[in-house]
């Protein structure tokens, strides 16, 4: 195990991949983000992603890439959950000298509190809640993908910003600043050719739409929960899910829970009281816990006691 | 004109492809089916699949199919109203004498109404509703499709039967006969190898399912509807979704109404009991509303008086 010269730390979503790279005592080199690379968009191109983003942490760090052997990586991946998308993506893995891949919620479990017990609920292009029990139980919500679950996600929300702009363009609701919010953004995202209507506007956008795409309609959601009915009913519900999601994670209430991902911020407000009251930060980020992941391979072997 | 030796009228759906071909004066010779040609899958798949159905028909009448130059075709087929795909279809058509093309939605109107005014929602894979009003005044409403519109079709249905197998999976609802049915739909339809977790057998499934697949789940929903509560709130939602639709499709409540589709008779009894009274039975079905098309076609034009 002498011959590793760097350890990585990478945390691969729907939206973004984040790689962070550090000497074999810990010390962070650098950092470098790309695109997502959860498994749905098939192994091949998220390794190309992963890659990728790994070259340009060395380039940050001022480093040649050395060989892959000599590479002591951890992953937490969206997807990997899917029991043949994570056999095509450990089957196409380079040959680092450690490689440990887990879901990007066990990532996040493991940076949140260190690897100790704990919940966390995940929310950001998708949605997991996973706890470590004291007893060392381990429990499990959502992570289902979009379009059916994911529930409170920014996929779940986009798709519901959607569903009411489509309301209000074919006169079965109320059109307010969402619905304009949300067709802006199609707009924004189409070739500026052909000219079309609004009807054609959502249709063309919808036409090519991926999880992504409707997390990225969640925006409009957060930046109109003030002014907007819909847009606050939509908050509102996803914070529900949530809800439901940390009582049915640790329904004894005692463990600590932290909320991470890039929706937890604007979602925590509308979460119940007594469920605000017991949200921890959390210590570290999924990176982190891959890390963690790859420091515990490479402990010499203890025996348990 | 005199070179027309057929007629054929053409639904193109989600999950099915029908084929009617009649003599030049509309005697009905063969009818043929095949799978969906819904322009998602693509033009060229589409295509092939509408050629292949077209052949059957000519074989079912015992007649060598003739050149495309002799047939004169109507084809109403989903996802027309997305502009690529239109697009794509129309470039990709081989040299028929006489070729129509519309939205099924447009197809099924004309051919529940013989081309008169009225109203229809057509709620099958996914869910349109359309109006010719006594003024010649057309309205739409839905017809958005998967995920995030098709409100009350089977799509819709489906991808609300799986988001409660997954709450009933992972403990945050009632486990219940619907939940069963899910996950043994799921079952059924992967490999038989290799063995799966029901959480796994989910997720395999997820990560392959489209609009079709969603719209198979629909079938337990409508089997369920007597014995799981759950399975009841999703066709009553479904039908709250298509009563909204009549209201906004004929605001004055003077129009006749045909409910079409697959799931038709399953939502009825759902509606209100206002709608209820004013269902009429379609006159006849979208193949003939195809063919309603391509009979105007060939008609010497009038002067518009």
């Amino acid at each position: 195990m002498d011959a590793i010269a760097y350890l990585l730390g990478i945390d691969g979503g729907g939206t973004k991949t984040l790689v962070r790279l550090t000497s074999p005592q810990g010390q962070v080199l650098a950092q470098a983000s790309g695109p997502g690379s959860a498994l749905r968009i098939g192994a091949a191109q998220a390794w190309r992603v992963i890659g990728q983003t790994i070259d340009a942490a060395f380039a940050g760090a001022g480093l040649q890439r050395p060989a892959d052997e000599t590479l002591a990586v951890g992953i937490g991946i969206a997807g990997e959950n899917v029991a043949q998308w994570s056999a095509d993506f450990r089957a196409q893995a380079p040959a680092f000298g450690v490689l440990e891949i887990v879901n990007d919620g066990v990532a996040t479990l493991l940076g949140a509190h260190g690897g100790a017990p704990g919940a966390i609920i995940a929310v950001g292009t998708g949605t997991i809640g996973l706890s470590l029990d004291l007893d060392g139980s381990r429990r499990v919500v959502d992570g289902w993908g979009f379009p059916s679950g994911d529930d409170g996600s920014g996929g779940w929300m986009g798709l519901r910003a959607l569903h009411h702009a489509q309301l209000a363009l074919d006169g079965r609701s109320h059109r307010g600043p969402l619905a304009d919010a949300v067709l802006e953004l199609c707009r924004s995202e189409l070739p500026a050719e052909p000219a079309r209507d609004e009807r054609a506007t959502l249709l063309d956008w919808l036409a090519q739409a991926d999880q992504a795409a409707f997390a990225r309609a969640a925006r409009p959601v957060v930046a109109h929960a003030h002014d907007d009915v819909a847009a606050r009913n939509i908050l509102q519900a996803a914070a529900a899910e949530i809800s439901r999601m940390i009582d049915t994670l640790d329904p004894a209430q005692c463990l600590p829970l932290a909320l991470c991902g890039g929706l937890a911020a604007a979602l925590q407000p509308y979460l119940e009281r007594r469920q605000q009251a017991r949200i921890v930060p959390p210590q570290a980020d999924a990176v982190d816990g891959a890390l963690l992941l790859v420091r515990r391979a490479l402990q010499p072997k203890e025996t348990p006691a």
